[in-house]
């Protein structure tokens, strides 16, 4: 496998998969891996999952384990999609996780409404704002910022995409959490399990995730036990797990 | 202190406040002892606060510590009214503290719009549906159900009494967290602090504390630590301290 510049490859212990990363234009961090750990996917062959706003594919990588099925990445950022598809041949995964570089408002054109049975989502988490502060390089700007797509525009396509009952995961900032969660009941998302992460005890929250179904009943959300990131100096047991699956 | 049938004085020692409870119309449990300890209350004398669905008054016991200024609680039920009242005189607080037995549909013949500092309110946590089972006690049933009130109107109570930038602060049920916050933003409330209350570790959170501000900026929400009723067999440092004051 031959790198380009500044790229290096991360073994995540926890799946046994090698990840290409590249601290200049996208490296996953305990989002992603909290996310990967927090979706269920049906092991049946039949599960198609989609992937949005799959940067350098960690989630793909992450959660493949639990499947059988097919999951299909959607990134808009050519860089990024090479990565993903470069991590997926180095894991013998090709046959499992494709990568579609695209727009994610074109992906009507490629995988059909309602035929989704898990979607899987990191969107950009910033306004982009013209006050606010961006990243200037270009790759972490629209990884990070509203610029290509909006928290609207992935929930939506989320829901275009799933089946009646089917789920979507989404890890997002929390002091955004009314916008999420008002956002979904607009797009037929009724969010069921919300799960908080914090960097440690005594400290306020800086993720959040969220299980959706489309078309669920609006009540029943149960609030999971929080998930400690550190535990004095250390990642904690949970995110141990997570990261080096002991 | 003359009791009626099935009423008990129990004594609050964090605050050193005793209350008059009756199991059979209304008695306190945690979610009123949390929401005390979350609401803020400025301390000058000006300050005016309203308690919406009152009960037997233990959220305006267990405040007015903290200000100088003028609590009003807001109660339907006589006879829960009526306990409120013979509290507040058994610990003096009478200059301070009010009680209208009113249906709180009718709160700005008695409260003019726009002149309240802070809203607190524990409203009825239950849908009112034709298939809810309800509690065969009427006392208990308006307390807990959506009978003679729901979420819509107190919050839009709330806001209606608030001056602009006036905080509320709610206790409610987490599986009805998606409804309260979309509630709030449609009356101009914006969350701006939510703090979970979960029975023990690994548990899933059964009690939510929401702070708004009328007309409030929609970020920065945020999420705080988690607060955990029992550790092992009993009551946590925090709700120790919440009830025995160390």
């Amino acid at each position: 496998m031959k790198l380009k510049p500044n790229e290096r490859i991360d073994q995540i212990y926890s799946q046994n998969v090698k990840i290409i990363q590249n601290p200049k234009m996208f490296a996953f961090s305990l989002d992603a891996v909290a996310l990967s750990s927090f979706a269920k996917i049906p092991k049946n062959k039949k599960t198609r999952v989609v992937d949005l706003c799959a940067g350098n594919g960690v989630i793909g990588l992450l959660t493949q384990h639990q499947t059988n099925g097919m999951i299909i990445e959607i990134e808009i950022q050519p860089q990024l999609a090479d990565m993903a598809k470069r991590s997926i041949e180095m894991n013998q995964l090709d046959s499992k996780i494709k990568v579609l570089n695209i727009d994610l408002k074109n992906t009507y054109q490629y995988i059909p409404k309602d035929s989704v049975d898990v979607v899987t989502c990191n969107p950009p988490y910033f306004k982009n704002l013209v006050t606010s502060k961006k990243n200037p390089n270009p790759y972490l700007a629209i990884a990070r910022h509203e610029i290509k797509t909006n928290l609207e525009s992935t929930v939506k396509i989320a829901s275009g995409l799933l089946k009646m009952n089917g789920k979507a995961f989404f890890v997002y900032r929390p002091d955004r959490l009314s916008d999420i969660l008002i956002i979904m009941r607009r797009h037929r998302m009724e969010p069921k399990q919300i799960r908080f992460v914090y960097p440690k005890e005594q400290k306020n929250a800086n993720i959040v995730l969220i299980k959706a179904i489309k078309d669920g009943h609006a009540d029943g959300l149960k609030i999971l036990p929080p998930l400690f990131a550190y535990q004095g100096n250390h990642y904690s047991k949970e995110v141990r797990k997570m990261l080096y699956g002991k």
